[in-house]
């Protein structure tokens, strides 16, 4: 079974592993990401991104501050060496990435990575919100909403701000293809005055 | 009982809470700080807090990248009035704060914001060196361990790097007297590339 470099891609975005990794489990699930995602969960997720952070070592940390001085992001976005990290392009993506965050307020760089607790809150809103309907429809909406809130909340899977036909994995999978690196995006925060906290 | 204004600053740092409650709750105690903390915790010191965080509204975030690209800091310092926000003195305490996070490494703002297990594993450790000895001795032993841990460890309660016959907190009271406003470092993050994280 063929899988495309896209989907390889996709997957490694999603998940921050390494090419083989994501190929390996595409060909596994005949293409199907998310089940995919399911495998290299029970093999060890955890112990093989660790690996990818480490091969991602280099890197730089950058932030950004709106004018007013009260909305502010720092980022960590991590590559192989550090002549790519020096790359033009590479700082380019700092930016946009930093401006993206304070604009758009993401919880979470990837989909794995959102708290348990927010996920159960949305699919119990979806549910009540679908009652009454036959429970296979039911799923079928629950599903679809939470997909949407995904995106809408996820850093890889938002529309990007200054451009919204390409989602930050699109613009991520652009320089990852510009650079022939693997480039993560580690982490972020984005601290603004007066937002209520947990 | 009298209690003294520095004594009442340093439980509203510690706790972020107002001064008339540090007062009130230092007066209770006869001065003595750690048993006032817990006074405060019992009157609930969360909904207190929120309400400190409220009368401190205002605020600016900040940011410092460390001239690598490898290192980076952003801070959330909160006061009371956008007047004070601007204020150059102010201004001047984030760049130093920044500064201070970026080489000190902190890992939390105040000691009650200290994961709870990483506390439990510095008293295992500290329980582990001094046994042997009498148990009223390994009590004094573990707490007088754990207050050096703690003083290398929390914001507050390290030697400001500019000056280390300063705590941050000496500092930061400082500002408080020279603004005559309620200042609290709300939060803090710093990245580093290549760390190991949880």
């Amino acid at each position: 079974m063929a899988v495309t470099t896209q989907e390889v891609l996709k997957l490694r975005q999603r998940t921050g592993l390494g090419m083989m990794d994501c190929k390996l489990a595409l060909e596994e699930t005949g293409g199907d990401v998310e089940k995919a995602i399911e495998v290299l969960r029970k093999k060890g997720l955890a112990a093989a991104r660790k690996k990818a952070v480490r091969t991602a070592a280099e890197g730089r940390v950058h932030s950004y501050i709106h004018h007013n001085g009260k909305v502010g992001v720092l980022v960590e976005v991590d590559c192989e060496t550090d002549f790519v990290a020096r790359n033009e392009q590479f700082l380019a993506f700092l930016n946009d990435l930093c401006l993206h965050i304070c604009a758009a307020a993401p919880i979470a760089v990837r989909r794995e990575d959102v708290p348990e607790d927010l996920v159960e809150t949305e699919k119990r809103i979806a549910r009540e919100q679908a009652a009454g309907k036959p429970d296979n429809i039911i799923e079928k909406i629950v599903e679809g909403k939470l997909n949407k809130w995904y995106a809408e909340r996820v850093l890889l899977e938002q529309a990007f701000v200054k451009n919204d036909e390409q989602t930050v994995q699109d613009l991520l999978a652009d320089l990852v293809a510009r650079t022939g690196e693997n480039v993560v995006i580690q982490r972020f925060a984005r601290f603004e005055v007066g937002e209520e906290m947990s």
